[in-house]
């Protein structure tokens, strides 16, 4: 699934991927409105809104970008309904050819992340039937628990040729909390970056490892420096946009080769339209909007990795 | 809901939480045949499997024990309708008096734990109505974030007396590649034990932090020491049982009185009937093998903690 990624961001010259983050407060008054006509104010409604809003923004940019990546959470706290929702939407993004990242950061002990692994990366058997119940491309994974809750993920990521990102330095103020402290010298986040080599060193695709990792664009000198002691892992980069990161902070994260990182946008592209910026689309524009908020995006990055 | 755990430690004198980690391996044949025949060997099929399992032990055991602790990777790996499984399950255990600890292992930058938050332990907005999507009591949450990724669950716990239980130590046989590691000459696990105090500090219940922490029940000699480190905090102890904690293990783990911690067993309880030592119950017995694992625990861990 590396091998895919890679080849849809040669063929979209877009190192982007589009965070499918569906708060309520983003969805066009006119497609909750419909939604809950027909299900109500209910968890049915939210999800059936945050569905149809998803479906206009991927058909506004599934030509234009490589991925997509649905934050779980943002449909897990509509509970059944929302998660159903996930689905959907995960399920159409494969359908339109766009690689999906479920950012769900599961983790767990050993017999647990294997549950995990195969409910979004893998598959269960029920009697004589295989079901592949989630689906996803790639997922992230919480590294805390160590190489044990890492390694089930990883059996599968090969046995099913998809993919992991791993966190190692998260894009949160608050991520140094912990990620940054000096262990004999170095930080935690590096300790856990040498994990994520050795993790992936046994599933190496054409170019790069199906073991991927998470670095926050707001952590520009942190990256820099986690791109060279990695080089074989593709790096998911959060953060861009809303929460900081500014393009010129983007080039130290890819390799020579252009290739290396993968950036994310959440908010300043599926809410763009209620942006000054974009505010000319208006709410039933708001598609456009985010389509054209990945061009601006596209054109910000390529022009600050020198593409 | 930490003084509701509490009460119901106390009525039950039985420091005791069984994991509702079902997997389709541990469910008698005859349910599995009554649920396939039903749904088809389909996730249906294995979501209804789980689900009457669970209520068979729920049913069992609800007068002797304070509180259960579903797993969700078990279900959630049977995708949706494993999660309606899930669902059914919390909703069953808390109409018995059951305190349901929710073993989710969530956690993000902050606007995303705010998701987790609500829909697991809290409650979102859908126009005019607001739901509780999931409902546990309590969840267990990873702290590789830090602080912003923690508070929302704080404040969601403080609004809505639930609770929340923190990774400190976990009990996998690697969790010490991270979690031990030395900073200034102290473990990680221990600056997280200090976090742990300072986000529970807010939210103190009759006697205990709404704030826990989870510390495996392999690493004792730890456990006692965090004990003392975290003197207002429960702490659940996973391990016990089929990981190798026993019961002599776990005295250290208890305040002086008596209290400040609750002892988790899964496979042990709910996979009994496929002991050796419970073996006479057979596979229709399940549910009363279960019951047996849990009073034979009880009085493991009563006697080792000198009660």
């Amino acid at each position: 699934m590396i091998n895919k990624l890679i080849e849809n961001i040669k063929k979209t010259q877009a190192p982007i991927v589009v965070g499918l983050d569906p708060m309520l407060s983003y969805i066009p008054e006119y497609i909750k409105k419909k939604a809950y006509s027909e299900f109500g104010e209910t968890l049915f409604g939210a999800a059936e809104a945050i569905w149809q809003f998803n479906k206009g923004i991927v058909d506004a940019v599934c030509e234009l970008v490589p991925a997509v990546k649905p934050q779980i959470a943002m449909y897990e706290q509509f509970g059944i309904p929302g998660l159903t929702a996930f689905k959907k939407t995960v399920d159409y993004c494969k359908e339109k050819g766009l690689v999906v990242i479920g950012d769900v950061k599961r983790g767990d002990i050993g017999s647990t992340s294997s549950a995990y692994a195969a409910g979004h990366i893998g598959s269960v058997e029920v009697g004589e039937n295989i079901y592949h119940p989630f689906n996803e491309d790639f997922i992230t994974v919480n590294p805390y628990l160590g190489s044990d809750g890492i390694n089930p993920f990883v059996s599968i990521c090969e046995k099913e040729k998809k993919g992991i990102f791993i966190l190692v330095k998260t894009s949160n103020p608050s991520s140094g909390e912990f990620q940054d402290r000096l262990i004999n010298g170095r930080p935690l986040y590096e300790l856990v970056a040498e994990k994520v080599n050795e993790w992936g060193s046994s599933v190496i695709g054409d170019e790069y490892s199906y073991v991927g990792a998470v670095v926050g664009a707001t952590y520009p000198e942190m990256g820099k420096r986690l791109r060279k002691l990695m080089p074989k892992t593709y790096i998911l980069v959060p953060g861009y946009g809303a929460q900081g990161g500014k393009g010129s902070d983007l080039a130290g994260f890819f390799n020579e080769d252009g290739l290396g990182a993968i950036i994310n946008s959440s908010r300043g592209i599926i809410a763009a339209y209620k942006k000054d910026e974009y505010s000319r689309f208006g709410e039933k524009g708001y598609a456009d909007a985010s389509r054209q908020a990945v061009l601006d995006m596209k054109e910000d990055i390529n022009s600050n990795i020198g593409r």
